[in-house]
């Protein structure tokens, strides 16, 4: 089975299992444990960090469960907490793996460019109350966009290379919110986080277009980031070759 | 000094000081405690129950306070939780009373009408997964506009008539999300969540607009309700004769 999975990450240790810290994880496992009186394991798309939150992420399992997929996934949403949702429920493709299979993935991260804080907003952006150098960060976040290496802004799981292919990488404006969208084949540890900071930096005026450039070019860290807050950050979707993606339908959800 | 502060209501017992309960009033007045170091007693615009939101609410407090309001409204901010903001600080008129002089109010109420529960959304609207009728919904809002008795959806205080004016009432959609805008002189104790309650029932259709206007005409509080859940309200604005008006400003905030 493959599901989409929304959460809100504010409360949770991430998304992987730990020991003695709660996570998206272990409530998924715990819910289809009640549901179907078997432990079950789950495989997900993307180990999102503590905090981060998602509206398209991916995950596969192989429940013990005879009746209809649907039941299974208003099963599982009445045993969820509120802050943990399964959106989607469908057969997975054979020997299906959500994070190997996985083509491309879009994150989105929200700033609350304003003089003043929101609580209202709080729970799901970076409040940033200096004026933004918006043109110049757009001008940068197009830098992004190729097949390079990206050491400069995260560490590669162990043994691998730092190379990753970006496809898009934009900033939006709405109102006092502007949010910043960015899809690859793959990410590194902390990459958008990394990369939303440096860009504060081109937005700030601390650092040129040029510069950033500079920094993607020779790889250096010490001129990336730092990383900003896992909240203003959301999971949005995840590609596979099929065609299929964990999008979100219309509307603000 | 008049100011507008915005809150998200969900950790508090409501606005109003509460002995062995955290409220947003104790919250603003340790932090004016702190700021000038004496005690400040502060009055509001409107006593929101606990777990409704503000944008706009408006307090009125008389500070020992030697410098600029600039100061003052940033040194709160600093001492305020992130649940809590001081969005705006100015000098009150002679005499100013946030509740009494109060003119108009005005609240909104947000409901995520989907299939699915979305965890991103949770903690400001209500999820109602049937599907609901707004046109009729739409054109039994337009029957509260107006001077009368609202006896069915709530409670005066103590010893106070029941009538308010009612001056605007409508519903607006957003993608999945559907949200009710009232706007009135003031509201009896409840209204806002007893009035969406009772719209939602003809949204369902197990009540026509003929019977919500019978309601509305008798008075009776058996065909009224329930009352929905407090974490789709936010106050949004309270407005002043001399045109002053506690609204946000341009932008999703």
């Amino acid at each position: 089975v493959r599901a989409v999975v929304a959460y809100d990450g504010t409360e949770y240790s991430g998304f992987q299992w730990q020991k003695n810290a709660p996570t998206i994880q272990a409530e998924l496992e715990k819910a289809l444990e009640r549901l179907t009186q078997r432990p079950t394991r789950i495989v997900a798309a993307g180990r999102t960090d503590a905090g981060v939150h998602a509206r398209g992420q991916v995950i596969a399992f192989d429940p013990t469960w005879r009746h209809g997929l649907g039941d299974l996934q208003r099963g599982m949403n009445a045993l969820l907490p509120d802050q943990i949702a399964v959106r989607d429920v469908g057969e997975a493709p054979p020997d299906f793996h959500p994070r190997f299979d996985a083509v491309r993935r879009r994150y989105q991260y929200a700033i609350h460019n304003a003089a003043v804080r929101n609580p209202l907003v709080h729970r799901y952006s970076l409040h940033v109350s200096r004026e933004l150098a918006v043109a110049e960060m757009e001008e940068a976040a197009r830098l992004l966009v190729g097949r390079r290496d990206f050491l400069a802004f995260g560490s590669p799981p162990q043994g691998n290379n730092s190379v990753r292919e970006i496809f898009a990488a934009r900033w939006r404006a709405a109102g006092e919110m502007l949010s910043f969208e960015i899809e690859a084949d793959a990410f590194l540890y902390r990459m958008v986080r990394m990369i939303v900071g440096t860009l504060l930096r081109v937005g700030y005026g601390s650092m040129t277009v040029a510069e950033f450039g500079d920094v993607l070019e020779t790889r250096d860290r010490n001129g990336a980031g730092p990383a900003v807050a896992a909240r203003g950050l959301v999971l949005e979707a995840v590609l596979y070759p099929d065609d299929w993606r964990s999008e979100a339908g219309s509307g603000p959800n």
